[in-house]
Order: C-alpha cells, then sequence, then structure tokens
C-alpha cells in the first residue's frame, strides 16, 4: 500500500488523557482511535494486526477440533434468569437495553448462557460429545474506569471457545490439548519466550487451581512468580506453601515478576448445564449434566501486550506474524522511478508492503518508520541507487545492510 | 469436516413462529438458531457462507481502494446530537443504553456521524482526498417487527462503505465505480443473471434519483419494473413519465417484477461534514466541507436472499462460491475404508469436503444433504464401488455420473 494512500496519519504527539503506553503508541501512529474510554476504533494498521491475531487463533482452535460459530450481542433476558446472572448483584458490569415493545435485553457480558442453551437443541445423547465450540465476538463490560488502553475495554473482541465433555476425564484431556495451543499461539505471535502457564485461584467454579497465561513485562498488574526452567507460574493469590507443593515448585527457584494476563482457561463444571438443562443420556440411558470448560483470549489485550512488551524510545517493533505490513519501503531519492519499480516487484512476489512515497523529509520518513514498527525497513536513497542498491535494516537494530535490487526478493 | 462431529443436526421441522423462507430453511439445516426476532446466531455451515461472503465483498472494496476499519457499537451521543440524531423522533429505531456513571450511549444504529467525526482528526487539506473507507460491523436496530428471517434483523453484519471526495465529479466517478463493484460482487454470489441497478428515490439526501441493487424474486417485498436487455430497473415508488425519461427507459419494454433489495449507493452530500466539521482547505485556501456517499450491503441479506432464490422443495442450493462445502461425499457402503481413503485424497487436494460417515440410513443422508444443498454430491455405495467408481451429482439437478476413484479429483 502506498502510504501517501493511507487516511491515518502519525500524531506528533499522544492524547494528553492516555496514560497506557499501548494506547499512547497504537494511538499515535494511527493504529487505533479512542471513542470513549475502553471503547476504541481499529484503523486500518490496527485492523491488520487485529486479523491476522484472530487467524492465529483460529488456526490453532481448530487445529484442536474447535466448530467456530457467530453468537449475539442482543440477548435474552430469560435465558440469563435461569442462572441468576441477569441480576446486577451477580453481575456488575451489565450493559442492558430495551426492545421497542419494552423488553428488557442484555448486550452480550459473555456468552456461556446463550450457548449453552443453544446446544440444549442440538445435544441429547453422550454420543453427542465431546464438542469444542469457539467464536470471535465483542463482549460488552460496563467499567466504572477504563484507563489501561486496549488491555481492558468496556467493548473488546474475545476468542472464546467452551468445551463440552461427558466425563471428567474427556475434559480434563481437552484441557491440556487447549492448554498446548494456547502455548502455541503466544509463540507465534512474538510472546513465546515471556509467557508462562500460571496456576491462579478458581473463582467460583473449582475449589482447586485454575490456569492462565501470563506474559512477563514490568508494566503488568499481575504479579506472578516464575520458574524459568520449567516455564511454570504462580499468581501472587494463590502463592502459598501447600500451592506450590502441589505444582511440584521449588520457592528457592522462582522469581517475581509483573505481567500481563493475556489468556486462561478454566473448568465450569456442571453450572451452567445444570441451571440450562443440558443433559445426556449415558450408556445405562441415564441423564448426566454435560461437563464444561471455557478457554478465553482478548484478542485487543493480546495486541496491547505485544506493544507493552516489544518497544522501544522511538515506537513499536512488531513480530513478523502480526506486523501489520513485512517491509516498510521508503524512497527518499528525489528520482521515485527505482522505487515504484521495487514496489511493484516486492508486490508481484506477495510481499505485504507499505511504501513511502510521500513528499515529506527524510527525517519524518525514519520517525514514522519507527513508529510503525514494520519488522524491516528498505531504504532507497539516491546513495544506495549509485551502486544499485537499498539498504536494509530490521527495526530494533541499528545494523544497516547494503542489497543490490536484483536480489532484495531472495535476501528479504 | 466430518458429519458426525458437526454439532449441529439437520431438524425435521421449522419453528412454527418462522414465516420466511430462507428462515426456515436455514434453521432446519442448522445454519442459523433464532435468539429472538430479527437476532440469529450464525452455526458452523451458516459461518462458513456468510464468511466467504465477506471476503468476497472485502476483495471488490479493496479493488476499488477502499481501506478497512473496525468502527464501535458503543457511540458517544454528543457526536449523533451535532446532526440531531441522537432524537429518537429521527431516528426512531435506536437501541440506547448507559454508562456505568450514568451517561447515555448509543449502540450503532449506524455509523456516519462517528466516522465522519473521526476522519475531522486526520484530514485537513484537499490533497488528503479521496478517501474511502468500509467496515463490516453489526448493526443494531429497534424494529417493532421482525420477520423476514435473516432478510431484515434488529440485529446484523452489514458492509458499509462511505467516500470522502473534494469535487462532485471526484464523487460521481467513485459512485459509478462502485456500482460496478456491486455487480461484480452480485455476481459472484450467484445472483448476477437477476440482479438489477434500480433506480429508487433518494431520501433525505437528494432530490434526484439514487441506486438500489435488487434481485427479482417473487418473495421479495418491493416491486420493480425491470429493462432485462439494459440490466436496468426502476422502483414502483420512482415510476412516473419524467423519470422513465430521464433514465432512458421505454414504458413498453419494462416488466413488472417483484424483488429484494440487496444494496444500496447513494449521495450524502455535506450533511454529516458540515454538521460535523469535516472540512478541508481547497487550492485556493477556502474552507470545503467534504462530500459525502454511502454505499451499503447486509450480508445476511445476501445470504438470505440468496436462499429465496435458490432453493427447491427439498432444500437450499448454493452457488459454488460462497456453498458451506465444494463437496458433499456421503458413503452409504457397509464398507467404510474406501470413502475414507476419498475423503482423505480429497482434502489433499485442498477441496472442502463434508464427509456424511454417520450411521444413519442412506435415506435421511440423502434428504439432509439435499437440504443443507452444498453443490456437488459424490456418493459411495457398494455398487459404485463395484467398479471402482462413486456417483456424482449437481444439487438441482437429477443427472447422476458414475466416475472411477482415481479419476475423481479431475473430474470434480
Amino acid at each position: 500500500m502506498k502510504q501517501s494512500q493511507l487516511f491515518t496519519k502519525v500524531l506528533k504527539q499522544a492524547p494528553k488523557d492516555e496514560v497506557a503506553t499501548n494506547a499512547r503508541l497504537l494511538t499515535r501512529a494511527g493504529f487505533i482511535h479512542k471513542v470513549m474510554a475502553g471503547v476504541y476504533e481499529y484503523l486500518p494498521l490496527g485492523l491488520m494486526v487485529l486479523k491476522k491475531i484472530e487467524q492465529i487463533i483460529r488456526e490453532e482452535m481448530n487445529a484442536i477440533g474447535g466448530q467456530e460459530v457467530l453468537m449475539t450481542t442482543l440477548q435474552d433476558k430469560e435465558v440469563w434468569g435461569k442462572t441468576n446472572r441477569w441480576d446486577d448483584k451477580l453481575v456488575d458490569n451489565w450493559f442492558k437495553t430495551k426492545l421497542a415493545n419494552g423488553s428488557d435485553v442484555g448486550i452480550a457480558n459473555t456468552h456461556e448462557e446463550p450457548l449453552t442453551f443453544l446446544l440444549t437443541h442440538y445435544v441429547s445423547s453422550y454420543k453427542d460429545l465431546p464438542i469444542y465450540i469457539y467464536q470471535f465476538q465483542t463482549k460488552f463490560r460496563n467499567e466504572l474506569r477504563a484507563k489501561s488502553g486496549i488491555l481492558r475495554g468496556r467493548e473488546f473482541l474475545m476468542k472464546d471457545l467452551y468445551s463440552f465433555s461427558k466425563t471428567q476425564k474427556e475434559f480434563r484431556e481437552f484441557y491440556e490439548l487447549c492448554a498446548g495451543a494456547y502455548l502455541k499461539i503466544f509463540e507465534r505471535v512474538g510472546l513465546g519466550d515471556r509467557t508462562f502457564r500460571t496456576a491462579a485461584a478458581g473463582g467460583s467454579f473449582t475449589t482447586g487451581l485454575t490456569d492462565e497465561f501470563q506474559t512477563v513485562t514490568d508494566s503488568g498488574e499481575d504479579v506472578i512468580y516464575v520458574d524459568e526452567k520449567k516455564k511454570l507460574a504462580i499468581n501472587k493469590e494463590v502463592y502459598t506453601e501447600e500451592n506450590l507443593k502441589k505444582l511440584g515448585l521449588d520457592k528457592t527457584k522462582l522469581k517475581e515478576k509483573k505481567a500481563i494476563e493475556v489468556g486462561n482457561i478454566f473448568p465450569l463444571g456442571t453450572k451452567y448445564s445444570q441451571a440450562l438443562g443440558l443433559t445426556v443420556k449415558d450408556e445405562t440411558g441415564r441423564e448426566q449434566p454435560v461437563i464444561m470448560g471455557s478457554y478465553g483470549i482478548g484478542l485487543g489485550r493480546l495486541m496491547g501486550a505485544v506493544v507493552e512488551v516489544s518497544h522501544d524510545e522511538q515506537g513499536m517493533i512488531w513480530p513478523k506474524a502480526i506486523a501489520p505490513f513485512d517491509i516498510h519501503l521508503i524512497n527518499i531519492s528525489k528520482n521515485q522511478t527505482p522505487a515504484d519499480k521495487i514496489y511493484k516487484a516486492l508486490l508481484e512476489t506477495n510481499t505485504q508492503v507499505l511504501y513511502d512515497e510521500r513528499e515529506v523529509s527524510a527525517g519524518s520518513k525514519f520517525a514514522d518508520s519507527d513508529l510503525i514498527g514494520i519488522p524491516t525497513r528498505v531504504l532507497v536513497s539516491d546513495k544506495t541507487l549509485q551502486s544499485d542498491s537499498v539498504e536494509t535494516k530490521q527495526r530494533g537494530s541499528d545494523k544497516t545492510k547494503l542489497v543490490k535490487i536484483k536480489d532484495l526478493s531472495e535476501s528479504l
């Protein structure tokens, strides 16, 4: 894409009311725009990143047998009544609205109840199980404060998968399979080396421990204790002698770290299936409630976490797999023809290129490029052209390399 | 995908409260599920169709210079105040809700105001124009009645593109370009031969005529007069001698038809840009309001229209480009091994296959297959295996063909 055609522009300053690094950098670079606290529009560059993250997650969810659906934002009050979670005392951050006929409807806070109810139409026998269903759908949470940028929104895109199993054993096997898929996802988006499966509090569903995935970074709000060798961690909230023993963790080998939660998986037991009547006949003909699990990743949160861990003074540094473009081609020669040709040649090899052919100073171009953070910069200048070359540089490194134009495709 | 793993099942009967053909067939076949009137969940088969339609539209919008964004569902009341459209008298089908701090927010009815406001941050000079921005985003319309299935929803996915131009000439050129892209989209989803650019009332934005795209079908709610040779039509609501003359249409060559509106494009003039202060400095330094246009396609509506025009007594007949799968492989032989092998071989050629390996009667399999409507059926039976063959049949045709297994990939 030609940069002059991109409707966003780099802003000189981040908005004064943004405190989170992710929001400051993403806003300045034109990836997102704030509508109100915790509510962000995704602009072209930001949506490109979001879509790449979505596709990585989709591939990994399909690989473990997930079936993709799209639930709705408007939700039936009655279904929520069955678990009492319509009550604002039990779910304290609902958005609700009214139909034209005056009846109340919910605005998707989460989707356990509607999905469990949906399945009562299709599931009756143990032979129908297991089932794994996921979606990418927006959640709405009426938070009083929201100042973590895209890490915690009032409106945010989430991948939520739910498992429906006939036995605890079947549930546990999938739970571990999904934990493995999550580690693959974090690896693929570039957070692999600093993201840890972390024991955490089980919430209202289990007295045991459950699992979060935490990405280590100084700006994190959570505190975890990491065993780097075992690639395991424990959240401060459940850091007790008893739990350490249970997890086989040695206190002396743990390091205290700040971290951002980028995913969680936890057992739901039979709470929803019992309340909504999702049962199956087992081999002996007895009705049994279905055993459920929940597996979530917030896409904006994941994108924000990548920015938090991967930036410098000049801007963002995108991992290749989720960068908006592979190559930032920059022309600073007065003669635009050679750069035009290189752009065309790169497109023909299916390389994703942002081509800065704007009439602005070289300094501006470099600054914008560093802020946007595309992995590889390819510079065309009068000087490089003298040797029929371009200069390549990886974002985050100072090392430049002269590459003959005819060898460029191969060298990338 | 193996059909036994699909969590949906074909329902014997359509829900009694569904009157629209699209909803009856799509629900029975497990493509959608109704949450409440006008609010449908997309289940795996339905979402596959929706995603293919989305990708076709995306490709055509990118081809005419569209930049994809994702606006938000929660909307700022203040921005809507600038055009007075926050007022329920002017927009009578709003859903609204409240933030935790008590202030009102809108739930996306449409996105003209927020997008125009967004652009005030990035656009200041005529050199920034033209800009074409689109998104796939859910709209919410608080309709009192909603009984057309996925043709008219309270919650529905829409592609909306907006054009921002500096002159009427530039606007008109893009308007025609987009009209051409729309015809390509309707062609690609299989509605080409019966979809007509149709002159219609301009609404509040223009005293002249504007353009709809209407798909001819007996279940349509609109009445249009079609000149099949010219591939043009005129909506009954503007069918006057004067307009016929303006359009160069000859009354005697027009046929009255019922039709479904599957898209519309219309000028917005400077209504929003003036109200929200979206102006650019022209060559002489004078501030000019930006000239806008709007271009919409409802994805569910388009999918529903395909079902309305392409079905028979037995079920749906999907055009290849948007069918959930290319091939419905059905095994009715007691020996499942040959069909398993064929399934594997087809997957290796990247063919999208739904493989019915369930232990149900041949009759059920055929009936389900006709209802679901995948374009090509490949049958493996004891009889076909005697000659190392399978039987192929196109949905909507009675003609069957014996094909040697070794020649199958090639023949498809």
